[in-house]
């Protein structure tokens, strides 16, 4: 090796020891006669000191030095008189006796700190920079201590990584898919997977027992907010199972994860009906590091000539506690807020408990104190907290929005801290959604989810409440993992094609393969997949799961680093036999 | 769990327990008012014992059974009066009270045993079936165990596995890439990586200082005998070493996995240099579990009026130690090998070393027996030995025919025991070699190894004389994995690409961001690549890395299970902006 350690090894144990580091010349002071320079790697920072007195020639050769030189010293370790207690190896420094310049550097675009000046656009060109620093490459760090803690968990319970294919066949069901031209069979595509789902099944078919992957997955949808259009899953599978089995498994899985990485004892996860979910938070992904629960008003408030209550389908509150004091200036804000068109709510209507115990609505004209009475039970007011209601004609609609207002208020509490973790399971969703653009139902999960015995004799009748073996694990308002326990006899997946509208043909054109492999013998099955880029930002702390991937692509699915997707030259179309129109 | 143990769990210590299993109906034996079911699954066989006299019902459903059925049976573990030896559960079964169908199961196509009777074909179409045959679903486990080996032994030396992207640029230089139009970005296109050889790089520049990723890389080629379009390489790379730290690192891996995954303690690995590898085995990757070495014979031999030896560059010999008993038809079969058209050679001559110690050629009229003397002196034979000889006019290619003569003969001593394993690395590859087609040198390895300091002198004068810090670690005569310590400096790196022939504006668009990258402080570094399909095939004892991919493609590149690649929809041409010319 050119060192003897690294940056981030040497205390007080090792004075006297000759050592050699390598890094990066992190900065430098001139103080008097001294040069004092950090050199950085991985491990961390090491102060190495020059004097003048000593070895000019050697001092003057360390004052020359850029920053981000790649330098190789040798050098005594000695106590520091002056100790930085912040960084581990703060306690002593290396008199340096010789001084080796490895690479020279250019002064680089931005800042390589913790704290950068680079703005988004030039970390991303230069993004093997921006992975120099220290917050971006821990996040790597975590990553890879992750998914090593996950394979193992995994592996202890007797769970196989099969790597499956990535060039497979485009199935037009689902999302969009990246295709593959092949050269050997002209005309014709791969697609890259948008999840093994099939794959695994068929490796429950072939008697794998429990498999798992952490695998790369690709769709090729326009790229909101925080979508990549490669990503990764914890893939797993297992057969001889029910639901209960999957759930207390996994919920191991990401219990492990806690302790093991972050040091928490994470409690036993709850569950929750979709339904109640719905009906409590007004979303399938409730942040569950607070309450404020939904209370609906509906029979306490209608029947008072209010007609905003009196035409809603749904009328309902929150009790935002200790918000009483909010001022006209803060109402109207959220007011505002509910009524973006991305919310779309058409008013807000609040209530005070005043500290003096008087309640004061935003409706005063419609509802008189013994009426507010009721609010205030309903919603369990004490003096000081503020209750925000909404209503409108579709109930779904005004869940949605007051979803947003909750975790809105969340936020403006202080609720929603990034260092409290609250898990959730969602059980029990529908089995199918009403698609309205090509009015039929789809299924909420994919077309190989089980429904619940005892809600099969719906299917003909109320469709829409079917409910499926289906489930989430939701992570402080984000879901990150779902899947369900799988249909496994011929009987029940023809009734499920039946409902979906597919024909036979249909059927047998798009999952053909899996069809066939059911008939020889399918185990019963379930299992689920992690977002796992997801669940590494929230480990991280981070908004974006961008923060989580060493080479990510900007919302046009471009990599401004290598500049791709580019042109390809004429010949290597001519040996695909494809042209483009563009 | 539907099961409380497994196919594979119990023994005479369970004795009396009531347990249920869940598994595959393997077969079934009637015998007089008995019939015996082996039911299977992952972990194991366990017999099924059901008695016409104690339960006519259950017997008689249990011999309607059909092969691959899925049951779940509860009952007794009792002890066997006949017990079978072969299998862990050989000294139980189960007095089964209670049997349940899961799932009924057509006839499969092909028998599921270990040796079945379905074709390859068959078996390829049908592979979810033949990954429920032990030996086929054993290489997946197998594989599985060496990935958690390898990701073990690298994470407890500091390496990070880092996700590189799957969606990268297309370079014309190397193979052929496989292309993903890109929807977003019309008439431009993504590559798929054939590795990650540019991101590991750049993570060394962004100070990872240890990188792996067990990854799947692509190459657009076509198919060989043993190659696949998509394959699995264990990817490596380290900051601040020389080429000693990556022999030592890898070879550790490699005795890692053969002590954790066989049992076995390999020895230290031998180091060979390129040039002795060539004149002593006629190869870059020799089979040394088997010495057979070449010995030249040229001083020997020329100046004896034998043209054929007088005319070649090379006369080189082997000692087929025992083989002096061949018979002339054996002898002939030998020739005819060397003659094939693949191998090219014009003849074959040989010498006898008889039990009675006379020396008998094939060319006694030019050779004496006094000159016999010589050649059996410099080929150390004993009687019993048979020594055969290859000449030719250019050396180069009486290597390769050499080559492949002493494999084959290896084959025919049986000293390439699959069992038994010889690891070899052969250092200082040449830096660059002459390509016939383009006329001008190639990197041997690629454009970013480094040459030998010493050599650089003869870049100018003799570039194939230029030996690279490139390394190949070769097992049983294949390739497993190779690298190089890379350049990290701007001068070396001109250079090189000037001895390649690129212009400064094409090594920039080819390899622009790279060379940017080296200009912000670049650490030395170097790597290596294994290729784990290969790997995994080896410590299998297969012949084809085929049967240590779970889905693999045929030669012509299609997954026939899920009969892909195939058409796409118009609509999906449409929105990518292609058309095929196909």
């Amino acid at each position: 090796m050119l060192r003897t350690t690294t940056c981030g090894a040497l205390s007080l144990e090792n004075l006297g020891e000759n050592v050699t580091l390598c890094g990066w010349m992190q900065n430098s002071r001139d103080l008097g006669g001294m040069t004092f320079i950090d050199i950085r790697d991985r491990y961390g920072i090491t102060q190495l000191v020059f004097n003048m007195n000593d070895n000019a020639d050697l001092c003057q050769q360390a004052r020359e030095l850029g920053r981000e030189y790649v330098i190789k010293v040798t050098g005594a370790v000695v106590e520091r008189t002056n100790k930085n207690k912040e960084i581990a190896t703060g306690d002593i420094e290396i008199k340096v006796a010789s001084l080796e310049i490895l690479n020279a550097a250019k002064l680089p675009p931005f800042l390589i700190a913790d704290e950068t000046d680079g703005g988004d656009d030039l970390r991303m060109k230069y993004r093997y920079l921006d992975l120099r620093r220290n917050p971006v490459r821990n996040n790597m760090v975590l990553r890879h201590r992750m998914a090593q803690s996950v394979r193992r968990y995994l592996d202890g319970l007797d769970f196989i990584e099969v790597e499956t294919p990535v060039l497979i066949k485009s199935t037009p069901e689902g999302a969009r898919d990246f295709v593959v031209p092949s050269r050997m069979n002209p005309g014709e595509f791969y697609a890259l997977p948008q999840s093994p789902q099939t794959f695994k099944q068929l490796l429950m078919v072939s008697g794998f027992d429990r498999y798992f992957q952490i695998v790369k997955c690709f769709r090729d949808e326009d790229l909101r907010a925080d979508r990549q259009p490669e990503f990764t899953q914890i893939d797993c599978e297992m057969s001889f199972v029910e639901q209960e089995d999957i759930l207390n498994t996994f919920e191991g899985l990401i219990r492990t994860l806690f302790k093991e990485i972050k040091g928490i004892d994470l409690p036993e996860v709850p569950r929750m009906q979709y339904s109640d979910a719905m009906r409590l938070y007004g979303s399938d992904k409730p942040d569950t590091r607070f309450e404020m629960l939904f209370v609906e008003l509906n029979d306490i408030v209608k029947g008072k000539d209010f007609p905003v209550f009196d035409n809603a389908e749904l009328v309902v509150g929150i009790n935002a506690k200790g918000c009483a004091h909010y001022t006209r200036k803060q109402l109207d804000e959220l007011t505002d807020f509910v009524k973006r068109p991305q919310i779309g709510a058409t008013g807000l209507i609040y209530m005070r408990h005043n500290e003096d115990g008087s309640l004061k609505s935003s409706v005063d004209k419609f509802y008189n104190e013994e009426e507010l009475q009721k609010w205030s039970a309903a919603l369990q007011t004490q003096p000081g907290d503020l209750v925000l209601v909404l209503a409108g004609a579709v109930k779904e609609k005004v869940q949605k929005q007051m979803n947003e207002l909750r975790l809105e208020m969340g936020s403006r509490l202080g609720l929603r801290d990034k260092d409290k973790f609250a898990a959730l399971w969602v059980l029990d969703f529908p089995l199918l959604e009403w698609d309205e653009e090509s009015e039929r139902y789809h299924a909420m999960h994919h077309p190989f989810t089980s429904p619940k015995p005892e809600d099969i004799a719906l299917l003909d009748t109320k469709p829409g409440k079917v409910r499926a073996n289906a489930y989430d694990m939701v992570l402080n308002g984000t879901e990150i993992g779902g899947g369900s326990i799988r249909i496994h006899d011929k009987e029940t997946q023809a009734l499920m094609f039946k409902h979906l509208g597919f024909s036979d043909e249909e059927a047998k054109k798009q999952f053909g393969f899996l069809l066939d492999a059911f008939e020889y013998g399918a185990p019963p099955h379930g299992g689920l997949a992690f977002g796992f880029d997801r669940l590494c930002s929230l480990f991280a702390g981070l908004d974006t799961i961008r923060d989580v991937i060493a080479f990510p692509k900007n919302n046009s699915g471009r990599d401004v680093m290598i500049d791709s997707p580019s042109t390809i030259d004429d010949k290597q179309l001519k040996e695909l036999k494809i042209s483009t129109d563009a």
